[in-house]
């Protein structure tokens, strides 16, 4: 069987989660996104993902505390080098997950200030991960809104089935390697554009149609030159993304609660409007496709919200994904084999060595 | 279909190599391993992977050139970090495949004198790949026959058909990812000892052994306790590794040529005895078996002989694999689709969150 792309071939079973693109619907260790994402925060579903049940309420305060001791990383400044890359040269050698989760945040969020010439903040002792992330990136602790968003937010994406940096993970488990090495090939593997997790673009777009008014003309005008509307349709999901609605709301919930500058508030408005513009469009040219909106705009308002710079939003992906992919990688090892498919020779044969006529 | 080693399955075309297990031949390219190894420069190997054909007379000067001017690397001493791990946390993130080759040997030989407390030695402008590399090391260009014995090995094992390590650089390319993101992912699967090229155990049987009247006793002993014997037998080959052979061939030439010190001409006597004695006991206790010697083990003693330490044995591995996670990862992008095989959920379904009683 020759199947490049190895699609519809079942290399893993899982208890982390399922995804059910015609029912659109995400579960995660048994809950649904939409339950889990919004009432949890990161640190219970890491446990969740790592244990197989949400954990008591000492062991969380262990959890944390574990956590935290390990947060600290030696961090310098590469000029021109990018925080995802900036995570693979700086991660030290190691097979501890938690040593890992720890510091994803801390080496990002170093990288970050000092690439805009700031000093790095050292990790706060007693904010929980989402919180902490957002203290190292700005020095200040955010408000509890804006953690509650991130939280949402990084439950929403920590974990989604076997994508292509997901089974990295495992294939390089699956040959006896350490937990390092197999969440620095997934961070190699997420970087690539095809893999999806860039919501940049969706916000970008948002930003060029500027008021509500002018959306329905703006996006005629990409849909009738051919151009793809960032942010809506998926490879998986048939129906609405389940990860948009619990987004979506997370984004409405934190807009009405935080004291924001009028600038985001109607930028969420904005957003809105420009989702159902895009919407009635897409039924209008494509009608039956069922393109839906998808995780990538409601991330991009999401993060936009809390206060991440477009730069920072893969990032933020990996700083969540980090879970699931070592969920994956012990989930890989307690019940190893080998990942070793084999490849179809289609090049010569029967060439000879002749030395050369110099 | 759920296959979780994914046996069986093609997951790429290729024209870079072919492994018959059956017949225990190994094409690179075109030609078998015994024809081209032997007689190749490494420069010329690459060149025939990247470009299918090997280079003109003007174009394997001018890549001989190239990689001489990409050669050098910024290293830092980083205590306690091995040579694959020193790999990815100094290798600059970039796309540029002659950069990658280029620079995986002086990262190795920086890293491995800084760690015996000697200064890096720079790279030498005249010096081709292999003899770069033992400069390098030693501050001393090397004999001739160091040369060639080193040529013969890259040659050998530079590429290998899907292993896991390759596969592994072909799924991370499939997304759309940077040739480093790729080879360092690949580098991690290289580090599991189920990825196999770790001949290191090998030598140590031969250095246990110490001379060839106690190879019997100790080798009875070793079967008869159920132990596996290091650098025999193999997972695809039925017959003999054909790589074994060339090494083999290689190792007597430059024992035989190279003015060794007596104790490195005895080594290559010993482990002779020590294989015929192996392959009598493994025929006498296992018939049908067809248990063969593999290329670990005379990749050990080839490595000794030309002067690695045991520790450098798998970073030389990777000097050479690298050029074929390149050529693989060049043509999964050549034809790219996003490798992305599924999972089959069996966790937990129906679970809903209530707050914590606390």
């Amino acid at each position: 069987m020759n199947n490049r792309g190895l699609e519809g071939v079942v290399a893993a079973e899982t208890k982390l989660s399922h995804v059910d693109g015609e029912r659109g619907e995400l579960i995660i260790a048994g809950y649904r996104v939409d339950d889990l994402a919004p009432n949890a925060t990161f640190e219970e579903v890491v446990w969740l993902l790592w244990n197989g049940e949400l954990p008591e309420e000492r062991e969380l305060a262990n959890f944390r505390t574990e956590l935290a001791s390990r947060r600290s990383c030696e961090v310098r400044y590469m000029p021109g080098v990018l925080p995802l890359d900036a995570i693979r040269m700086l991660l030290p050698p190691g097979d501890d997950p938690l040593d890992i989760v720890a510091k994803f945040p801390t080496i990002v969020a170093a990288v970050w200030r000092l690439s805009r010439k700031l000093q790095p903040v050292a990790p706060h002792p007693r904010l929980g991960h989402a919180a902490n992330y957002l203290y190292m990136l700005t020095g200040e602790v955010p408000a509890d809104e804006k953690v509650r968003a991130l939280d949402t937010y990084l439950n929403t994406v920590v974990d989604h089935g076997l994508n292509a940096s997901t089974f990295t993970a495992r294939v390089i488990t699956s040959t006896g390697s350490d937990l390092v090495s197999a969440v620095i090939g997934a961070v190699g593997a997420l970087k690539g554009p095809l893999h999806g997790g860039a919501p940049g673009p969706a916000l970008d777009m948002v930003f060029e149609i500027g008021e509500a008014s002018r959306a329905e003309a703006y996006l005629r005008k990409k849909i009738e030159a051919g151009e793809k509307l960032m942010g809506f349709g998926h490879r998986v999901y048939k129906v609405r993304d389940p990860r948009a609605d619990v987004l979506a709301a997370a984004a409405e919930r934190m807009f009405a609660a935080v004291d924001l500058h009028a600038g985001n508030r109607s930028l969420y408005a904005l957003a809105r409007a420009v989702e159902r513009e895009a919407l009635r469009l897409l039924e209008e040219y494509k009608p039956g496709r069922r393109l839906q909106t998808n995780v990538e705009f409601y991330t991009a308002l999401l993060l936009h919200g809390i206060g991440l710079e477009v730069p920072l939003f893969t990032p933020a992906f990996a700083v969540s994904r980090v879970a699931g992919w070592l969920a994956h990688s012990l989930e890989q090892r307690a019940a190893n084999r080998l990942i070793r498919p084999q490849s179809e020779y289609v090049g010569p044969r029967d060439r000879t060595w002749t030395a050369p006529a110099a």
